[in-house]
């Protein structure tokens, strides 16, 4: 419910709540029977005395269109205007029917709290901050002779120049050979991770993810029936001698890996790790998924050869994105695979979306082939190293013994175990009340008493303020 | 296979394809066991003598790159450069292993050939010719003070902005009331029809689909287990009594219509019909999923109120698209509904693809607030409308007694009766060796001998061509 009270207006609070839900119900959109929040809740949704919504409700049950049942709430009348009964679709049923899986509340918490926050300390969300987005230059890319009259649907593997663009790139940067013919363009890393899990697996296969993991804070592992068998991270990244362990064991039959700045610890898996990952997967012919959205951000000359570039059997999946780098909205991430397994996901995804628009796709074609990228490559990455140092003195001035973390040499993320007995969900709840959020490790699939801490998303001058403050609510827990 | 030989290269044609085919070996892209084409496949798609790929088999296999059996044709090496046999992936079992069926392969075989055509007639592709894409006026839409610096993940149900001017443009264009919280922005209408079929449906539901239909063409609808019952469509679209006896019989749970300017038929539900369907819909307590993408290609003053306008109790997910008035490479799309589902589903594309990019839905919201929409809006159907006589004069002309249709109001497609036993197929393939393109009636679920012409695709000035191209290869079969 996005609506809010205009202070400003003349007409009398209760009367612009009534006329809101009176409209909402006339309009069709809480159809006959739609239980209506509590009172209280809806008064602190809206910001407003519960006295209001009382008034509200009772002159709503007063012209009969909502009726009240004890104990059962407040619910859109199913009588109507005094109307005969008319039948209305139980749309309950339709939507608790599905096996697709909603976002688990506490992530949903924290992301609404994000979206609202004024005034408060963002180390929740795992993007840039916004000062940090190539907005201008982005746009200058587009005012460009070179815009295109086609703008009919695109390939089903996306934007042919785009492909070879990204086959040049990924050759450079990270020394992986492919040609554009073995790339899918998806809406970020996101989309390539869920045709992976909808197109590759089927309800009942096991398959290995990190632990703690990115990928345990997405309900579409257990959507598509997944039984998921973690491999514990540790300060070099996963023990690859532990996927063989889970393949006798589970027969686990694909295995998804962040070798790189690893989400959420910060982790990198050596280089030697890397190499005997690649073995074992040959060795027992089970594929290796590479989501390496962090790759680039790196803080020292170091430089990480993705496990795909040791790879000639056609064992990994390699999935990259722009989020991190250049704009989470922007969208663009791409798949890099065997060619009869591109094609084969660049179909299904053709059937639920047809294909990516054609303009981030120009928008990235462009960017990426500008010097303005390499400039703000180096701009970013410093940036974010400046936010990390800031990050990790404020923590260690602050709170000191209270919280152990390695720093991480790359990436978004700090990964803090806290040193105390804690529940996540309670620290979470006083955060969101104290207008400082971060994410509890419980999200990544680990037990309570751990936080992900996000530098990126807050400019630096606020950051000692926000681990201050973060500071105050875990004291008083 | 995009890749193509270069004529005008100095290095032979056999050299060419050989490295192509070492390259993919050797990047991984054909895995240890890959099936390669047959020689005669190969030559046809690169449009090279057989014999040049004998020989690069030949050489292929001499250097143990690849491996011959008798009967199953030549496969990737498994002992490649004869050093030892290492395992890889069984791709072949991921990806047949998946519930998720492949598209038609009559409707891939047409895309690819209309990918492919060069000095043809496209009367297939059910979208605008690109010089009706208004791709001037979007990217002036861009380069725009206006343009954001926040380029952070959207809010789930897409862009606030592009959200409230969709609920003043369905007012305006459609009668259809609502609020920007019960709007989705999607990946155009298919992301809302996948959207609805995943998270909406279960497996063994039954649902009702017009016949013919666009849905018929969707494996989406198989690959949900979801089963299917056909309503036919008349002059004046289908007959609502046909749902009530559906519903009784087969428990129907859902019913999707595309009431104006039906694709494939052209055909339009008449208004009294729309008001049965709203009524049975509020009777039954089943949902009407309202299709409608070509709402506003209306060659007459005629205006259709859709069914989602008499629905006051939310019982119809009203969804509409930019792809067939703006351009399908926008992929703008929105789905309205009663908020409960609206969030839910809104919640379930989060988790596919984290939201549309921000930047096709900036260059949407700022070019339908604009002047230039009304006056693209208006030049676009009166070339569709010059398009569609120019197409019906040549039918009547050319083909005369051949083929019965009714001539369609708006929209893009003509449906066209063949007045001879025919097979839809043997058709399909002569017009792809010919280079005329159409869709056969087969596709969207009907016996053959029915054609979808799309005059849309094609310039006045060749329509007429296209048409004689055609009569050709009927007098031929
Ligand atoms: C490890 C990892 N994979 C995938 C994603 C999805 O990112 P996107 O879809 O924006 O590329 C994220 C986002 O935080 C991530 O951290
Ligand atoms: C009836 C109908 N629905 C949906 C679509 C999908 O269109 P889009 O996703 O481009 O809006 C089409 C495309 O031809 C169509 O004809």
């Amino acid at each position: 419910m996005e609506w809010k009270v205009d202070r400003q207006s003349n007409k009398p609070l209760y009367q612009q709540v009534f006329d809101f839900i009176e409209q909402k119900i006339s309009y069709g959109e809480f159809p006959l029977g739609t239980l209506l929040p509590s009172e209280r809740k809806l008064a602190e949704r809206l910001n407003v005395n519960r006295m209001t919504i009382v008034h509200v409700y009772d002159k709503l049950h007063a012209v009969g269109l909502v009726e009240r049942k004890r104990g059962s709430g407040t619910r859109v009348s199913t009588h109507k205007w005094g109307v005969l009964s008319k039948g209305s679709t139980n749309w309950r049923r339709y939507v608790e029917g599905s096996t697709f899986l909603p976002t688990y509340p506490l992530i949903k918490r924290i992301r609404e709290a994000a979206k609202q926050l004024e005034n408060g300390f963002d180390l929740a969300s795992g993007e840039l901050s916004s000062d940090l987005f190539p907005s201008q230059l982005l746009q200058s890319s587009l005012v460009d002779e070179s815009f295109p009259n086609d703008l009919s649907y695109e390939h089903p593997q996306g934007h042919l120049g785009l492909r070879e663009t990204l086959s040049a790139y990924v050759k450079t940067n990270y020394n992986i050979k492919t040609t554009s013919s073995s790339i899918l363009i998806t809406s970020g890393a996101q989309q390539a991770l869920y045709l992976i899990t909808q197109c590759l697996l089927s309800p009942g296969d096991a398959v290995a993810i990190e632990s703690p993991s990115y990928c345990y804070s997405l309900p579409l592992f257990q959507s598509a029936g997944l039984r998921i068998f973690g491999l514990p991270v540790g300060p070099n990244g996963i023990n690859p001698k532990d996927i063989e362990d889970l393949y006798h064991k589970h027969q686990i039959r694909m295995v998804f890996l962040n070798p790189t700045y690893q989400n959420p610890t910060g982790t990198v898996l050596t280089d030697t790790r890397r190499k005997e990952v690649i073995e074992i997967a040959e060795r027992l012919g089970i594929p290796i998924v590479e989501d390496d959205p962090f790759g680039l951000l790196s803080f020292k000359e170091e430089k990480h050869s993705p496990i795909k570039s040791f790879d000639y059997n056609g064992n990994v999946l390699y999935i990259g994105s722009l989020s991190k780098v250049v704009a989470s909205g922007l969208r663009i991430g791409w798949l890099i695979g065997p060619q009869s397994v591109i094609s084969r996901l660049a179909d299904a995804r053709q059937q639920m979306d047809f294909g990516l628009s054609i303009f981030p796709q120009l928008i990235a074609n462009q960017f990426l082939q500008s010097a303005d990228y390499t400039t703000h490559r180096k701009a970013l990455t410093q940036e974010l190293l400046d936010r990390r140092n800031t990050m990790i003195s404020a923590l260690h001035e602050i709170l000191g013994e209270k919280v152990s973390f390695i720093s991480p040499n790359g990436g978004l993320h700090i990964w803090c175990k806290i040193n105390q007995k804690i529940s996540d969900e309670k620290l979470v709840e006083e955060g969101i009340k104290n207008n400082v959020l971060f994410m509890p490790g419980s999200v990544y699939g680990f037990p309570d008493g751990y936080v992900r801490f996000t530098y990126a998303r807050l400019e630096k001058k606020h950051i000692k303020d926000a681990v201050l403050r973060f500071s105050d609510i875990l004291s008083r827990i």
